[in-house]
């Protein structure tokens, strides 16, 4: 039936579970905090063009050194750099900064975001712990106001199915949106953090025009362990 | 309908709820503690004008060194300070304590202030763990009352509805009230504590009549970073 | 109505919550520490005539410091030490143990105090989560009875009501008795303890026929720190 | 009635609880670890034969101190030890093994003690998890096969009594016996091994020959230190 | 009634559970790791040729140790080698690789290994958490449906049967499969590791070519010590 799915919507009782999971975590949280945490979800969900392999890292940071040593610091500036932190590293060693500074600068952005990688992830934790409360919150609404309206028998079933949507809402929010998301954003937060650890090392190797054959040596303890048996592997 | 919103409220059944968390509260916590934590709990969601934003504090500090540099420490007197903690230390300042005995007296201020943040989040935490435990009671001392006089079946719609909102009712006050609550007075202590390390070097700056070009270097480690790069900020 | 009341009351119900909660202490607590548990909370809740305040227990060390010096250990005999701990101490001196023994029993004694607090709050614990646990069962009890006699279906509404009650019973001892003691037998065991260990350094000042004027140092670190700003206090 | 206790039996549903349990712990752990979980708890709820008293124990040490001092080691052999750790010591050095092999073998067989309570602590909290897991999975299955064959509305009473009999099960097993025997196995393992490692000082004493008037001394620190303020003890 | 089974088949269920639970633990964990946690479990539950048995690990390497000194590394290639990990570093030394790259590549796959089996772990964690939490969705979305539509009330029977389903499959899953398995990887993993260790200790013996007598010091730290007095471990 094309009404089938309708009777899934009922627009109060997703503002009781969605307004009171908000309002519990604006007490707990900061408007400013609350929004880094859905920015940040939807980078990490979002499809996107930084690059994010490791191993194409260590080509692009293997082009910049050649040309940065064969036509200077600034060639750089010409060179397409998919990483925002990467390029924001770049543009720095371009414009001239000294380069503990531009290291130092950067270090500093990584700390940011650790730090707010960390709050996000509790942001989360506490919608999934706040929307299933809710959800419940809501269904006793419902049913409390069918229960004192019990004069037509025939609405009761409808009724209790509106009760019952909110903590199904709830459950939704909280087990297939918030608490993954918790869990996801705090794994992303350590893998960024490593991944800028590697392009601080990179940019700091660029500014001190080192030979390119000292790359590898430099970025390797960055790089995931490859097991070499494929038998072992196949655990 | 006029009476729709009536039906949620049921004094027996608030009384039982609040009643009993307050009682449960109680043989853990003294009336003091639990006081204090109501206390900090208005302290907090109330507006203020108490200056908590450190940049203000660095030029509230900038404008007393001056002053106090040109015409004594006694020209603060007329300053207005917004902040009841640094007001305290300058009284003190002006009153001619010694500068150790100030600075003293507000660490134990401030140790205190810590102390009191973190009973306060366990009283918070405690209600939000009774709350709901006596909203179930309430539920089931209703049903008990309902189930044992079953001579009319209509009567039990509005019976079970009247037994029903206890849970509501304690689910509330755990999940939009105690809960959020503990979380915000924790965070809000450690917040707090920081800006009243800052006052404190503040303070013990002005005592000692070093020159506002220090200012800067001594407050610096309690001033949150701001992120110099734009686009990275955008996460 | 007068039977009012009685509808909550349930002999068997209670037998099956109270009984099912004390084997299952009395398997994971010997006899002998759940006896102290419950001597412990009637000595917290009782009113008694033993000095707990710290300001008070100076004053008598006072008293007694005067008198040792004036007119002998022995006179302490006839002062009259409103507090069990410090009255052993003393006994012990005018009874003229050495001072390194008063010290080394009290300090057994005070372990000993210590100990048992914990294990007291333990047995709270478990009383705590045992209840409802066995009101729970108790329901189910007496659920399957009366669903497994579905004769009469006026009686569906008592028996549903004597079941439930069970359930009540559990949450009501758990929420109102047992979790709440069990933390605040795991504070006044801190609080205690805190007081004999002054104890035993007022004991051990007056064996050593000290000068009272030495007193309020050694004791200055067990007395709470008092605020000295009542603005500041008023958080 | 004499068929009021048999509601309470129903062999399917014990089936699925107590074979559910089972297929999940035997997951978790070996059936070795689980036959000794089983024993452990035999051995520590049946009555024994076994000296536990420490006191028992220091008076038994002296008894075989005095006799190993007067008419040597051999006659050891002729002494009735009630435990059997001990006796294993003693039958060692009957058997004229060196000490220290003596002393390593008791501590490796207390080491293997200590790992065995603490694997059989481990095993009863995951019967305690699973049991109510499986008691609610053999309510669903009940409740699912009577609504699927709703036919006969007088047999709805009778089968939800069944059904609601595994949850009953489940509950039972796990607050009557899994989690109190899981804490009472831990807290017994530290006790054993307290008193083998009292045991083992004091074949070590037996071996060396040393004159029993010491031997208060070496044991003295295993033995509970006794209040020796009656009064102080009425906590 | 051969009917009977298939009532407890409900395929829209059984997608909304396994579904629900797929699409939560991908949020949380990468396709890799997941099939990863899947191999493993089947690698731990499926029967095995190789070798687990550290005494027959010993007789294993005794032979290879023999056969290396006697006919030269190369013979070993033509001894069976029922474990993989041994048989791989066997290999290695076969072809000639020098001793420390065998043991620094193998124990880069020990710490592969340890790795892998905690992420295992986790993963199964999560689906034991997300399971459950899709029952209840799944049961929502099944009593939703049927309340909207209440129109023949002989359907109300079997709608919720076939609703209470989800429950049941997501409380079969958690605590049947994916709970006791997130224990059993973990604890494998471990033993596994240790089982690697020794296996390294053993090839670098070999590729040391030491004499087979001193095996036993080698080796013996893994073994598991036996009780020596069968009586006391009559646990």
């Amino acid at each position: 039936m094309g009404s089938s799915i309708l009777i899934f919507f009922n627009i109060p009782g997703l503002m009781i579970v969605v307004g009171g999971t908000i309002a519990a975590t604006m007490i707990r949280y900061s408007l400013r905090e609350s929004i880094y945490a859905l920015r940040m979800s939807f980078k990490i969900l979002l499809p996107s063009n930084d690059i994010r392999n490791k191993e194409e890292l260590v080509e692009l940071t293997d082009q910049l050194v050649r040309s940065a040593r064969q036509n200077g610091i600034v060639s750089l500036e010409k060179i397409e750099i998919n990483n925002e932190f990467f390029q924001y590293g770049v543009r720095m060693l371009v414009d001239n900064y000294p380069s503990d500074l531009v290291r130092q600068t950067l270090q500093e952005e990584n700390h940011l975001l650790v730090e707010r990688a960390e709050t996000s992830a509790a942001v989360f934790s506490a919608v999934g712990a706040s929307a299933p409360a809710f959800g419940m919150i809501g269904t006793l609404v419902g049913l409390v106001q069918m229960l004192a309206n019990l004069s037509d028998p025939s609405s009761i079933g409808p009724a209790m199915a509106v009760a019952m949507l909110t903590t199904l809402y709830g459950a939704m929010i909280a087990n297939l949106f918030a608490l993954p998301m918790a869990d996801k954003v705090a794994v992303w937060g350590q893998e960024e953090s490593t991944r800028q650890h590697m392009i601080i090392e990179a940019v700091d190797f660029i500014a001190k025009g080192l030979h390119h054959s000292m790359l590898q040596d430099v970025l390797a303890p960055y790089l995931d362990k490859k097991p070499q048996n494929e038998n072992a592997e196949e655990v």
